[in-house]
């Protein structure tokens, strides 16, 4: 399946100069959302993971299905003040601006095996942020997985110590 | 599977005298999320459903492995300016406080069959909003479905229209 055609262009948003990849279309096309997760289900089904991590919003969608496909658990990673228990927090830089990320405090334990994903890999500063994350934890990162990659902002470089599994590169 | 005693009770959050239920216990609990998953497939698989809402972000987890599982669209409600394509929008109050959700412009039309999703029904404010949404389609609402409703908040006046599926009722 060509994801390539599906997702969308959509110039200047959130502000001039940026060039969005809308994965919406992705969800009203049921046959390329389920190719999507069966594709991570196929890779990530042996790896032995316990955790599926993922930042809101985007991220929700692709790592709910995972995690109810594997029967592992999901743990989400929010913007500050949105998680009610006592929460680890960690500062992060986006492609534009910045922000702050929050986990429960008791969501990880040194025994996970945790996949961290998101629907699109750009500068890698959010997913950085949510490795920082569990590195205080202990927990074990077994891997890293996107639907798209943009692999012209090298997102690659301040992810170098794990593997990383996207479906799309995007490479200009 | 008793729900009420896997969900977390946070006294004061986000505010002095709100009792927040914290569905967070739920998602690193499989068993637990596949209970729920499989409630809803049974209730709405030979519904004829084609697409399934949910408001950001709590919604989308619950919505989008429904998608998965029943082979259905899943159409993502955003609040203002986080959806890149021409929207539409609706204005709603909140247990505490106000907002506007979007939706895509070209995500439904007049032959679509719609059920709306949400971790939890409290004032119905938010999901009435999405009814508005939803009826300037001219789509076919379904159902609207809620792993937890608070009963002692009356939500059910505001969304007298729809038939509404609940997993779990808090009375008190």
């Amino acid at each position: 399946m060509n994801l390539r055609t599906i997702i969308r262009e959509v110039p200047d948003f959130p502000k001039e100069g940026i060039l969005f990849y809308d994965i919406t279309p992705i969800l009203t096309n049921p046959a390329a959302f389920k190719y999507i997760i069966d594709q991570f289900v196929n890779e990530f089904k042996n790896k032995g993971i316990t955790k599926i991590l993922a930042p809101e919003a985007r991220g929700f969608i692709f790592a709910t299905p995972l995690a109810f496909a594997l029967n592992t658990a999901f743990v989400p990673i929010r913007k500050p003040g949105k998680l009610p228990a006592e929460t680890i927090s960690a500062h992060y830089d986006l492609e534009y601006g910045s922000n702050s990320l929050e986990m429960h405090k008791d969501a990880l334990s040194a025994d996970d095996k945790v996949l961290i994903i998101d629907d699109l890999l750009a500068t890698g500063g959010t997913i950085n942020a949510i490795v920082e994350l569990v590195k205080t934890t202990k927990a074990e990162i077994v891997g890293l997985a996107f639907v798209c990659e943009l692999d012209f902002l090298n997102p690659r470089k301040l992810l170098a110590n794990y593997p990383i599994t996207t479906l799309l590169h995007i490479t200009e």
